[in-house]
């Protein structure tokens, strides 16, 4: 399989693009067309929904990037990998999370299914 | 859903279970017909080939027990939990791993996907 960190990286770009064609060209080289995401706080179909999934994410947290966590590992079409969402080059980021995803036979995600490692607690 | 944690404890119990009309019981209950299982060394498709994939790791370590690592968590029908196996009552296992899994409509595991978090350094 394509190297899961390579994958993990160009995932977790795909999260931090702002601009939104630059985006969409990183979800279409990623992502299968029918592909789908879901975590515990929301789901998606297809590179658009995913698309706006990602926005809606990143108007919520503004000042926030996600950065790899940890190492990625993957055999056959399976991969994890695990990533920290905070304010950039913060020391501690407040939310930390585990992706597993599925590639589709050409080595593009076709599915996404992310745990929440860690979430801030109430003040 | 299900209590992630019942499923993930009624999970080992049946990598643990060594009598095979019993562990073919647990199986019957806990895993769908067509259920698959993958990790980085095996794979098993339906419940009575997961059940031999099972015999077949008991007979390779047979004085070792799986025992639950961590919190268990889930949401829909996606779960994940950490185990750890090793000789029974050790106090580090010498192998640990994070299996994620989904759920059919009914509540039994229709696809394990496991992946090692540690395993032995060769001497």
């Amino acid at each position: 399989m394509t190297d899961p960190h390579a994958i993990a990286a160009r995932y977790l770009e795909c999260w931090n693009e702002r601009d939104p064609a630059r985006r969409a060209a990183l979800l279409n080289a990623l992502f299968a067309e029918d592909a789908s995401y879901r975590d515990p706080l929301m789901a998606a179909e297809g590179r658009a929904g995913i698309g706006a999934l990602i926005e809606g994410v990143q108007a919520r947290f503004p000042e926030f990037r996600f950065a790899p966590a940890g190492r990625a590992d993957g055999f056959g079409a399976c991969l994890r990998f695990s990533w920290q969402l905070g304010p950039e080059g913060a020391a501690a980021a407040p939310i930390e999370g585990t992706d597993f995803a599925e590639l589709d036979a050409g080595g593009r995600l076709r599915a996404v299914t992310g745990f929440l490692d860690r979430v801030p607690q109430p003040a």
